[in-house]
This record gives C-alpha cells, sequence and structure tokens, in this order.
C-alpha cells in the first residue's frame, strides 16, 4: 500500500510502526504529539457497547482539559474486555505520558479490531515506545496508514484555511471500511489544525459537521463500539483564536466540512468488498427528517445494494426501501432517477431501457435520486455496493 | 423440486400451474378454491409502497366480506406499476369470478416477484383458465410450488385441531426467501382451515400470532410492498364456530401458531443463500419490546450473519449489535452463549476454545442466546446466514 501524502499542521508531529500486532512488519499503531496543548472536541459511539479506549475518551472529553498525543492501536479494539479493559488503556495513557513528558490524561488511547480479546500488554507498551521514537513532522502519511484495519487504501485530506488573514492548516484522516453505520462518528477519525478555537465553538462545530458527513455513510449498519472522531487544534499558525460565528468562523467551517466530506466519501468508497460509490439523494420529502430516513434506508437495503453491484437494472427495489423507511411516499408522486437517468414518474417510464440502465450501474460511482413531490424535505448519504467479498472479508475476520 | 404433500381441509381444492410466466414449464400461477363462502382475515405488509394486489387484498379485508378463492401469481409483483396496476388486478379477479360463478370481491389476487414492470394480462388470464381447470383436492402441493419465487424448497405445515370433540384441519404454505423483514406478514402466506370462526375472533388471533412468528423472522431486513398472510376458514368440517376465547379457541389457537411457527423457521431457513437456521433469544432485557429490539439487531447484523456463514468465532459482534439496538445494555453483566457454549459472562470467559466455537458455528442450525442481566424481557428471532450466494442471487435478480 503506498504511503499518501498527509502534511501536518505546524506543531504536529506523527509516526506509524509495526509492534508485531499485526503479521509481516504491517503498520500496526500511530502516534499524533502536539507541541502545544492542544483544544480537543470529539464525538464518541453512541453504542451502548463501547470499547474501554471510548469510554475514556468519553472521560477526557468531559474533562475538557487540552491534549498532547493520541495513542492508536488496529488489531485488538479492547473490548467486552471487562474490568482489565480499561486498566490496560489507562497504562497505556500512563506509558505514552511518562515518556513523553505529560500528563496521561493528555494522551488520547484509541483502538480497533477484533472484540474480545485483551490487548497484549507488552507488545502495546513496546509499540508506544517505538511511536514516539519515530515521531516526524513527515509522519503523517504512516499515521494514516498505521490507522487502517480491512481498508485498502488510507484515507486523507487536507485544506488551507485563511483566519483574520493569516494561513492555518487543517489536515484529517480517517479509518474504516466495514462495521460503517452512523451514530456519531462512524469509524475513527484524527482531524488536526494549528488555528484556534474556543472549545465550545469547536465542539458544536464538530458536531454539526460529523451529523453532515459522518453521520451520512453507511456500508453495513452496524455501528462500532470503538468509533470516535476527534479535533484537535494547537494554535501553533498563530492566527487569532475563532470565538464567535463571524467570517473566520465560516471560513474554518468550509475547511472542515470539505475536509471530512472528502474522508466519508473515501469511507464509503473504500467500504469493504466495494467496487462502487454509490450516492443517495432524496428530494421532496415531507421534511429532512423524513428525507434521511428515506435516504438511509435506500443506502443500507441489501437489495439495492447487490443490484448496484450486479448492475442489475432493478430499480423498483429503491423506492421499495424508501417505503419502509417511515418516510411518507405517495408513489403516484415520486420520481427515480439513476445517473441522470429518469425510470420511474408516478409508474415506470415508458420506454425505459434495461441496456441504458445497466451501464449506468456499471460505472464506478452511482448516483441515486428519489423525488419523493410531497415537500421541501432533502438529505444524502453515501454508501456503497454488497458483494461477494464483503461476505468473504467478514466471513474470515479473525480467521 | 419435488412436490409437497399438502393434505387440504375439507371444501378446499387447489393447483398450481405454468402459464408461461417463468421459462421452461415451472409452475407460476396457483389458485385455491373454497366449495363454501370462507371468513377471511389477513395481514397486509406495512410498507407505504404497496403492490396493487397489497392494496386490493386490504379492500377487500376491510369490506368484511367472506371469499371463495385465492388467485396468485410469482412472477410479476405488479408494483409501482402505476394505475394500470390496479386495473390489472381488479380484472385478474374479475376473469377468476366469471370462470368460478363468483362474486369479483370474493377472489384474492396476489402476487410477488419483479417490482416496476406491468403484468402481461393475456399470460395471466390464460393462467387463471389453466388454474381452474386444473382444481384438485390433492392440488395443495402443487400450489405450494407455484407461489415460490427464489425458495429453493415448498414450506408446507399442517395439523388437525379437535373443536367441541369433532376433528377440523389446518393447512398452510408459505413463499417467502429474500426481501424478508417483519412488519406485517414478511411474505406471501396461505391458511386454510375447515374449522369455522367469528371474524372478529379470527382476526384478532391471526394478528397475534403474525406477531410471535412471521413477524420475528429477518433474512435482509427489506419488507416487501407485495407481503400478504391470508387465513381462510370455510366450516366445511362441521365443527362448530369458535366464538369466544374458551378450549376450542386455546386448542386452534395452538394448532395455528405450531403451522405459522413451522412456516416462519422453513422461511428463515430457506433465506437467500442461507446455509444455516440462526435462532436469536434475548433474556434478561428490561422489557419484551427492548428483548425484541435487541433480537432484531443481531438477527439483522451482516457480521454476525457473515461471521456465522465463516464460522468465525467472532462472538463479539452479537454483543455489539445488540449494543446499537437501542435495548439497555450494561456489558459487565451481560451473558452470551452459542449453542449452549459460554463464551461472554460479563468479560470473555476465561480459556473459551476458539475450535469448540468453530465447530457450534459449523452446525446447520446455530443457536445464539444472550441474556441482559436487567429484567424480564425477552424474545426470539430467527434468521440465517449472509453468504455468497445471497449477493449473487441478488445481483442478479432481473437478468
Amino acid at each position: 500500500m503506498k504511503t499518501p501524502l498527509l502534511p501536518l499542521p505546524s506543531g504536529f508531529s506523527a509516526s506509524g510502526v509495526h509492534a508485531g500486532l499485526k503479521a509481516k512488519g504491517a503498520l500496526d499503531m500511530g502516534l499524533v504529539w502536539s507541541d502545544k496543548p492542544a483544544i480537543l472536541a470529539g464525538s464518541v459511539t453512541r453504542n451502548e457497547v463501547r470499547s474501554a479506549p471510548a469510554r475514556r475518551t468519553e472521560r477526557i472529553l468531559k474533562g475538557g482539559q487540552a491534549v498532547r498525543a493520541i495513542v492508536v492501536n488496529t488489531k485488538f479494539a479492547n473490548d467486552l474486555t471487562g474490568r482489565q479493559g480499561m486498566r490496560d488503556a489507562d497504562d497505556t495513557g500512563r506509558v505514552a505520558g511518562k515518556l513523553l513528558g505529560v500528563n496521561p490524561e493528555e494522551v488520547l488511547v484509541h483502538s480497533t479490531g477484533v472484540v474480545g480479546v485483551p490487548i497484549p500488554r507488552p507488545k502495546i507498551f513496546k509499540g508506544v515506545i517505538l511511536g514516539v521514537e519515530a515521531l516526524s513532522l513527515k509522519g503523517g502519511g504512516d499515521f494514516a496508514k498505521a490507522i487502517l484495519t480491512t481498508d485498502l487504501v488510507p484515507k486523507v485530506s487536507c485544506r488551507p484555511v485563511s483566519v483574520g488573514g493569516r494561513t492555518a492548516w487543517l489536515a484529517g484522516c480517517v479509518k474504516g471500511s466495514g462495521m460503517i453505520h452512523p451514530n456519531m462518528a462512524t469509524m475513527l477519525g484524527y482531524l488536526m489544525t494549528d488555528a484556534a478555537l474556543s472549545q465550545p465553538l469547536m465542539r458544536k462545530l464538530l458536531r454539526e459537521v460529523v451529523d453532515l458527513t459522518f453521520n451520512r455513510l453507511t456500508v453495513d449498519g452496524d455501528t462500532s463500539p470503538s468509533d470516535s472522531v476527534v479535533l484537535l487544534a494547537n494554535g501553533v499558525s498563530g492566527a487569532k483564536t475563532i470565538t464567535n460565528a463571524g467570517a473566520d468562523y465560516k471560513a474554518f467551517r468550509t475547511a472542515l466540512l470539505g475536509v471530512c466530506e472528502d474522508l466519508a466519501k473515501s469511507v464509503a468508497k473504500d467500504g469493504e468488498g466495494a467496487t462502487k460509490l454509490v450516492t443517495v439523494s432524496i428530494t421532496g420529502a415531507k421534511n429532512d427528517r423524513e428525507a434521511g430516513l428515506a435516504a438511509m434506508a435506500v443506502a443500507k437495503s441489501p437489495l439495492v445494494k447487490t443490484a448496484v453491484f450486479g448492475a442489475d437494472p432493478n430499480w423498483g427495489r429503491i423506492l421499495v426501501a424508501v417505503g419502509y423507511s417511515g418516510a411518507k411516499v405517495d408513489e403516484f408522486k415520486a420520481k427515480v432517477d439513476l445517473g441522470g437517468y429518469r425510470v420511474y414518474s408516478g409508474a415506470p417510464k415508458a420506454g425505459w431501457s434495461r441496456e441504458k440502465l445497466r451501464k449506468i450501474l456499471s460505472r464506478d460511482e452511482v448516483e441515486i435520486k428519489v423525488d419523493l413531490g410531497l415537500g421541501k424535505g432533502k438529505a444524502k448519504v453515501w454508501t456503497c455496493d454488497l458483494t461477494y467479498d464483503y461476505v468473504k472479508i467478514n466471513g474470515e475476520y479473525t480467521t
């Protein structure tokens, strides 16, 4: 796998190392370090079952303190590991804090991977040492690779943002391929900036952006107990602190939304076994909530997702999924377009061509649009097709 | 495919014929006839998108009249076919009524198959003629075969029931393999009896029984716009009419529950591409509603279903699915058993064996039990594994 280019914002360094958790030298632990204390915002899974690292992250978010480092292992989720799991996560934070000369609570500890297996403490601790040794200003790409599990490609995005005439930088990377469904962040996501924002404003913004991006993403409808997205802002750019919803805030919001949308789409595109990125857009719903239900039902439907995989022009399944979504539907008013080609408008479109539709469904990116003709509600969701490889990957995951 | 034995109750005859809708002489239309007017109870899909036949069935159920016949075609769902679809369904009822000498509204017209394609009227009408000609007291097996689509085996069940000292008979058959998820009956189901019940009592009973059986069944989480289950009682046995919830009612309820449970399990077992029947039992939930949410989340989870397919001992996914189900979970109180083998009890069970678990998951029937340790809520759901063949079948359905 190629190492991606992920230029880090000023004051950040990172690394990705092989701690011996995975086979054959694969990167399996990642570390991020900020020279200055970074303001933290974050979203943690709403699954009732939460990994020890997810619970620990919640505790640190609640504490409100600035953070300095993140340690990630991507082999053992440390979930369903009993009381020992929290001790293991805390001790990982302690080891990193000791090595980096900071308080353990300034170190976020994240993990993902197989559940129900205790982490191998000596290997993890050794990984922290290796990670600290490897920290580098150019380590963003290695970090982005180290956080992956079943992903086939690293997922990175970055952009500049002008704050009060000064240029700050925003960079992000995520891992996520299966067990992807909203309800808070749906994977591990790391967003770093050398801009500065007041904590309340930054937390409100991240919630908003996560709702419009990572929470509009589904691969298999399974939410993970590990999922977390964090945004660290260390202010090293020297740009003035954004404290209210003015022009600087708007510019930063646009950049953050852009980065998160890039990352969310790249997760859908790299969904386990996926061959196609599928965008589902609903318009004309009674309201946005119903549009969201409808879009998500279509995006989750195994029947729609297998039909897209097989390029089978079985478009009826789309409206059928809208029909059980909870959204109001009048099938005599609804319209359905695939890749801009209308197949249904209150009734099947006379003369629609199976061959043309098959060609549209054979593209790398498929756009499904449904207009319900009932109101102004709209929503967009990203997903992928459901394939043999999804079954293969998940039928053999721990084997 | 072998023709099953389905002895019909007195006064019923049936047939299954090839009307030329499907290829190579496959049975594609079915007909049921009752010598005497039969009291009707029924459940129709709750999908907002409903096939013309489903809407027509609702109208007849609302009318409350007795019925005499059922016509089923299993190639064209007659769904999303615009206003013409209802005319086609009504005209099919008219043709059958004319041939059988009864009112069109005494004829139920059902269909399943591909959506968005108008039915070929001449072939369907010819099929009705063939079906009437072929009616026979021994035609139950042919009918049970004719109603199938992607099913690999016919699904039938029957039992005697003693009413006031007289023996009546109850027989049922269903079709259903994919697009199976509750919300009313989740497939086409036909239940026939020569007992007699008052209509209000019979309707209440069917609702109850459907909730305990067909609504506890999921294959892929997709509900169909065609799904209907009907119970016809013609009273030809001469057993006295059951009008209240006494001993006769109890006996009939037990028989009906048994038949419907047989049929629901056989649908899960024959789920598209399935290699295994999976039973998910939740106990100790805060209440029955939460137990139902938890059981359904586990049964729907693609990650659980692929792990069962691959016999991958990745049991953590079970509790993770319970965690996002909406049910309250305390992972330190929960217990998980697979095929009677405990793997988790507040923490992973020390020394659980991957090899033993792999053997359990390799069986034809897999029982997943979760005790949440929080209350008295319980629920059971039937499902199947998610396999390559599910993807294959649904990626090529119309092709």
